[in-house]
């Protein structure tokens, strides 16, 4: 399993709000890919699953501002993959969480 | 006010955990300047604040993992800076949100 | 056609340099796909070709690393597709130096 | 002495060209600091200079596509910074190549 963070902006439309962009890749998000985990931050998404599903909803999100009329479109797509041990957006957000508290305690 | 999202990635350190890591940027975000905002995500750290903070503060970033030992350094950062309305962490997620809810009950 | 960058850094392995990650990848991308034109950069490598052929390609040199023992990978991939226009590397180039000659000469 | 890759990205302009930005961004870069070195590629710039000479170019470059009346703008960096070793990009690209020969003669 891997986590993943994408952003996915169109270029040349003529408003500077991205929502409705966002709002629909939101519904592709779930209704793509069972098997995958996401959320929604101010900046990205972050999506957590097997990286072959990863980068099947990455290319189906891809194709969502062109449905909405986008001409181009800029994807910007971060994975981080570690094979030693199993990574999960909880695992991850749990070891800083630890490291912070022991410190503290110490 | 800009929105920024930031990864600081030390390159050569001999473990895969970078959890150190990144409980010591959450320890330099906590002290840094006051006028930001911050959260931590599983794959980066979102900002909030004036340009010249944000510059700043990941510039303090930056300078972390070298502190802790590391000898390279890869960051990235990325700016969302809207200047026709105040965008904020929380105005960009009840955008989308507003949207979804809309859409749902039309 | 679309353009693409992408930046791919093991994480945890014990040397600083990563010049031999970066030539095992050019490797690949010399006989993965026949129908991509690449090209290496100091930051990243640049792709051109076809959008299905990009992320077979990035889904390849993803796995490099780890095939070279690293056991974390993140990798980095921005994807710039026009489709208004046919894109390509030497185009974006051309748009920009015509754009300053004519400044020059106005 | 570090090296970076900027892109910025005006959104909600009404063209999806971009040239005029990235040649007024050239200009900048031209001028701004004498210290640094750059080369425009067809998905980003690369930056070679002192970390506070990047920093204070990448701000500069970030307010061009304001001044030319875009209302959001997303700038994407990334640093990397090795102090084991004077980097540089004519010092990473030739690493690579030599492993690339090294590899061929064996």
């Amino acid at each position: 399993m891997a986590i993943a963070q994408v952003t996915i902006v169109p270029i040349g439309t003529d408003s500077t709000s991205l929502s409705g962009y966002v709002a629909e890749m939101y519904r592709v998000l779930e209704h793509a890919e069972p098997s995958i985990r996401f959320e929604l931050t101010a900046m990205s998404t972050i999506i957590e699953g097997e990286l072959e599903h990863i980068f099947r909803v990455v290319r189906l999100l891809h194709e969502t501002p062109f449905e909405q009329g986008a001409l181009r479109v800029s994807t910007t797509l971060t994975i981080d993959d570690r094979r030693d041990k199993q990574g999960s957006i909880k695992q991850k957000l749990e070891s800083v969480a630890k490291r912070l508290q022991k410190e503290m305690e110490s």
